[in-house]
């Protein structure tokens, strides 16, 4: 299928960077048993080096390689920056209480609820799940929201309380085990969206959730299994149960947010792609599909609208740009790139960009996530057209991931090996395929060559150029010149690998001082963490929403020039 | 079958009376197109006088006879008596608001939430169901419960804002349509508790739960047949929709409340008869599987116990029998007799008795239910032992209803034909069935002689028998004497048509001074319908709950004394 999969020991069934989910589950290899975890080989984790073709169809998903960025992208949570961090004032959304036993009860709840209202809490309700299992002995711990109990605890309370932050990406789905009590992550764990079988991008999902007969349920069964499977992994990983996860909190774009909601979408797929629901919910998580707590909620932050999501304005909020002094910009980068500008007047501006998955390794002859192995540095010797390499972990290189690749295209301009238009130069290093065509040969990897063909180059150029020209159409808009910006913020996966001189070289960003380009990993993550722990931010959000102000690329006048320029290397 | 139906034509097919409810739906005659509405018809509503075995199977359902009972007992909905009326303040629990149009919109759902807030409302939810409805042209009119969006108008909000009560019985089921306005009754329905074909008393009912496979779900489907025949009546009698309920209430013996909602019910069958959930419920309608508005809520009265349930609170609160000065004793006469007892002191005790269904008008031979044709007067004239009876609604005689037969028992025992035991004696109108046992002849039906059999006798004395000495045995714990209760209320369909002097004569009820008896009709359904309406009644009587003091009769050592004594006649 063209999947260039992290194989660091080139497929001897040695290292395990290549393990992938398999559906059905297959027979379990020596291999397999060796270097995966008895909880992973359950789930339906197998080596994929060592799967063989047998009887009947596979779907095999690659989680693997999402779950290890993650982890790097994780392993700062704090935000930088010089605003206070968002408001993390109040009580839990739920906790845990311990219940010392109520002598005589007149129905199995009452230890529970008598329990609770003796310590003085407002326990008023349980919920209708949970009270089917209330049989004796009495719980010794329970879970309180707000007036109602969510989940008991047979043996006291179970530590600390716990909740899943879920960040539903077109690509990857990352999921967030957090201490409810202080918005700490205890563990990250991703799975590539499943949905991906029916279209890499939200419009051709759109397009079979509509078409297709029983299109929609496919896309909300896909993208509830991703999180199943990465809800699973999270919380082996934290050491707890999917029925410990109290509260869960969910945010996406504004596509796979009705998708798995089962909210009408054929509004989204036509100008003027109006969302139908522009307003948060609060529901319970297994009325979504989603594994918790018998009685946990699923908050959702309001998608901004039909092109930007809730991972947006978590991302926004995570950063709370609009309190950062002067003018700050937030970029975004995915499958589509939000671009928000919070200017000095108090306005916020955002647009969306169809990127697409390059930058995520996707469409790329050898391109990969930024998994160990994969290239993210390059530097191309113009003399002899030689290429230096570094990759992600140090480890022999794989394949090339989005950074990887911008740097090649940066690094083959400046040896005069591309056109400004992004065309293939003869040249040292540049040899032809098979079929004739040009491409750039960057590394002798342990599994073949890994080259940059002219495809990758237009691949990349579309990507950047997508993204630049939202930036200029934005801050054109704003009336903002680029020398304004005070802060120019970097968020996902990809930004947090790229060096801003690279950015700017190829043309990606606009000319703005390096010096104020920060990169922030998985802001949007970040954001459905602290919505999941503190309800205040919740609210806040929510009231700063409405005043959010959308640009519709398609429909600006100034946005074909803007790309035109923007698809040029300098 | 042995169920005499009301037929108040003798079976010639122009009365109407006999209808019931036929599944799977047969073709429909001439007569059932006369006699029956067309929405009737189409819910599979025919006369059972008409009705031919054919092909397969047929379940007939008999909800007609209880929904004329029922629209009789709602002629007056206000109370007796000298308190204020429950505490009605506060705002409707849901109410309407129309829309003006808001000019720009983000998403579909904006002009639903912008247009509430912009009249100072706090919404800021919509649910879930309801968000996948909103498409163009916007709704003009939102229904807001909280702060969540539960229901929409497209053309306007349409009138007032609409409830439904549930009275979930063991052999009947009321619903009552109400404006949650102001509480008042709009339109009331019932329906028999399809539940019976699984057995007519809770004990087998929770047997089957227990033991057939898929029990417990033959139980809740065939509550929530009856809920929705009911409530289609109901609509269609107020004049509306089953999703123009914007919030619904349900009250009902603790085993129908367990069994409907799929809570365990096996400690509910052995002593110390506990039910899993002592608690208020608040959940969505369509969770309970509940016709109503998409996003509309149905409340639960908490249980007081195992064997007295939520309508036994809901009758308590709707009489605020608490307040009231002295003490007061409330008989809540079905198929389990409730009983208690509000002290001068404050202090509330309360009972259940096994009654059975007997004054209802089942296990007897020509028994029926309360509707016209039922003989509910008896006079014997000892000399000739020739009855004169009056019937409900003065129609010729069909059967014989609860009050009747307790009449008939006092009036044989006052003619010296029956022993103080209940024994029936030879003596004039006194005969011998067919298989020479004895029987006395009532009346002459239209249908065939009506006859109160030795059987029938030795049921309404084990019946009344129950509720006294569930009445002594709480009189008796509490240490007042009858003489010392100050008022005496009678509940349920019976005691609308009892005379007290008959039950007295009988010794039914204990010797209280018969001007402090009052009938009040079905005070757990008008207390289902103040908790539908205001919320501060559902605080006031879940705050109570738990200070109710329950009296297990069968672990009462002097119940069997009790009993012994109350099964004989005076």
């Amino acid at each position: 299928a063209g999947i260039s999969l992290a194989a660091a020991c080139g497929g001897r069934g040695v290292c395990g960077s290549c393990r992938a989910l398999v559906v059905p589950v297959v027979p379990v290899t020596a291999e397999d048993a060796q270097l995966i975890s008895p909880a992973e080989l359950a789930l339906g984790y197998r080596l994929a080096c060592r799967l063989r073709a047998g009887e009947g169809d596979l779907t095999i998903f690659l989680p693997a390689a999402g779950a290890e960025t993650e982890l790097k992208l994780d392993a700062s949570d704090e935000l930088p920056g010089p605003v206070a961090p968002p408001d993390r004032s109040g009580m839990p959304v739920v906790d845990w209480h311990a219940l010392d036993g109520v002598g005589s009860s007149r129905a199995d709840s009452d230890p529970v609820l008598e329990g609770l209202r003796q310590q003085g809490l407002p326990a008023r309700l349980i919920d209708r799940t949970l009270a089917a299992s209330l049989l004796p002995p009495p719980p010794r711990a329970a879970a309180l929201r707000g007036a109602e109990v969510v989940a008991i605890g047979r043996d006291g309370p179970p530590g600390r309380p716990l909740g899943l932050a879920i960040d539903l990406g077109t690509t990857k789905i990352a999921v967030y085990v957090v201490d409810l009590q202080d918005g700490r992550l205890l563990a990250a764990a991703a799975a590539a969206n499943p949905q991906a079988s029916f279209g890499h991008d939200v419009m051709s999902r759109l397009d079979h959730a509509l078409r297709a007969p029983a299109g929609h349920e496919d896309l909300c069964r896909a993208a509830l299994a991703g999180i199943t499977a990465a809800t699973r992994l999270a919380c082996e990983r934290a050491g707890c149960r999917s029925r410990d996860l109290l509260e869960v909190s969910l945010v996406g774009n504004t596509a796979m947010h009705h998708l798995v909601l089962g909210l009408p979408v054929a509004r989204l797929a036509t100008a003027p792609f109006l969302p139908a629901l522009g307003s948060p919910l609060e529901l319970k998580a297994r009325e979504v599909g989603i594994e918790a707590a018998p009685g946990a909620y699923c908050y959702l932050l309001p998608p901004i609208g039909g092109h930007i999501g809730s991972d947006h304005l978590a991302a926004l909020g995570a950063l709370e740009l609009w309190q950062r002094p002067g003018h700050q910009v937030l970029v975004d980068v995915g499958t589509n790139t939000e671009v928000s500008l919070a200017t000095a007047a108090g306005r916020v501006f955002s647009c969306s960009c169809a990127s697409g998955p390059a930058f995520e390794g996707a469409r790329i002859r050898h391109g990969m996530r930024a998994a160990p192995g994969a290239v993210d540095r390059v530097r191309i010797d113009p003399a002899t057209g030689a290429a230096r390499v570094g990759t992600v972990a140090g480890k022999s290189p794989v394949g090339i991931c989005g950074t990887g690749i911008l740097e090649a295209v940066a690094e083959l301009r400046l040896a005069g090996l591309l056109t400004p238009s992004g065309g293939l130069r003869d040249g040292p290093g540049v040899r032809r395929d098979g079929e004739g065509r040009r491409e750039y040969l960057l590394a002798a990897g342990d599994g073949g060559d890994i080259t940059i063909t002219q495809r990758d180059v237009q691949e990349a150029l579309l990507a950047k150029g997508a993204i630049r020209a939202g930036i200029d159409a934005l801050l054109s808009h704003a009336g903002v010149a680029p020398g304004e910006v005070d802060a120019f913020w970097v968020a996902g996966a990809f930004g947090t690998h790229l060096e801003p001189r690279v950015a700017l070289r190829v043309g990606m960003f606009p000319d703005v001082n390096p010096d104020r380009f920060h990169a922030v990993g998985n802001a949007a993550g970040a954001g459905a963490r602290v919505a999941l722990a503190f309800p205040a931010f919740r609210i806040a959000l929510e009231t700063r929403v409405a005043r959010i102000e959308c640009m519709e690329l398609g429909s600006n006048p100034d946005f074909a020039g803007h790309f035109a320029r923007a698809l040029r290397l300098g």
